[in-house]
């Protein structure tokens, strides 16, 4: 997606050679129109797919699974929460993830009764590195019986091999923006 | 605001006198076309109001401050965070706030350099409850100099003081649903 990888080039930050900081339009500070624009692309991606929900975690893959789910007719969007808050009573999957920008490994977990056996779902996160992420969440899905149809990523970060790992497993994998390397302050795309 | 009455009537759960729980379409799994509702009636709360950001926490906060933001003309959405990421480089403004519901106090943070002194923010949030959130997103927002125009609140629980303490001290503070009691399972309204 051009007006991605345009965005990534002249908004975004290079920090060594694994961190690209997008905080001024994607997870911190946010374009809502640009999430609207992403939302729209990651329909046209999985355009036959057919879903009725999508699947993300907490905090910045929230608005454009937002989007995306719009884009879909309206399907709910699900995110799975970092921690499991003391109103979720009634039982919750869990999947550990670990994250290797902040050095931790998290449980995520959603709520079972909002997963059932029949859904087909769509998960869709703001990065994907070395897909610790979405392998939790299709994890989720999965505990509860039900189906990953796929898997979106804005920025893909190839040489960190998640991708290639989620296709091994036999998942469809659309990333937006694939980064083959970061060098000198310099993003290169695929 | 009804249509907001009438969801929580019908989907919410109180627990206790002091939760309720909104997970089937608020804060975990989300009614996306509610959310633009939602936008669309605080786009009327605060009609005269001239801003040019809107400002929330993470999580379940974003989708609802960008469905507000989208009906602003698409103004930039700031989201704090919950912790310092370490991609968080160049300086912050935090402030501490306490969760009740989580027994937890926690900074919350926005990078400096998303908040300029003659921004004229709107704080968004999905609870009202003590007031400890707003008053950190507003401490965040006065630490930049820039100014507070209004706090709205998707469900306010006015028994728990928040909004008036925000009054007290001069926001004006606009909630879509206001409970004053919740007491044997059954929510009332204002």
């Amino acid at each position: 997606m051009q007006a991605l990888k345009d965005k990534i080039i002249n908004e975004g930050q290079a920090i060594g050679s694994e961190i690209i900081k997008v905080d001024g339009f994607l997870n911190h500070r946010i374009d809502v129109a640009f999430m609207e624009e992403l939302g729209r692309e990651f329909k046209i991606r999985f355009h036959d797919a057919s879903i009725n929900k999508v699947l993300t975690v907490e905090a910045s893959g929230i608005i454009v699974a937002a989007m995306t789910a719009k884009e879909f007719g309206n399907v709910p969007v699900l995110f799975a929460k970092k921690t499991a808050p003391n109103t979720m009573v009634d039982g919750f999957y869990g999947a550990e993830v670990k994250s290797f920008t902040k050095g931790i490994v998290s449980t995520i977990c959603v709520a079972k009764k909002y997963l059932d056996a029949d859904d087909r779902v769509l998960i869709i996160d703001d990065f994907l590195a070395h897909g610790e992420a979405a392998l939790g969440l299709a994890s989720l899905v999965e505990q509860a019986g039900a189906t990953v149809v796929g898997i979106g990523a804005v920025i893909e970060k190839e040489f960190q091999g998640g991708s290639q790992k989620l296709r091994d497993k036999g998942y469809e994998v659309e990333s937006l923006a694939v980064v083959t390397k970061i060098e000198n302050g310099k993003i290169s795309f695929k």
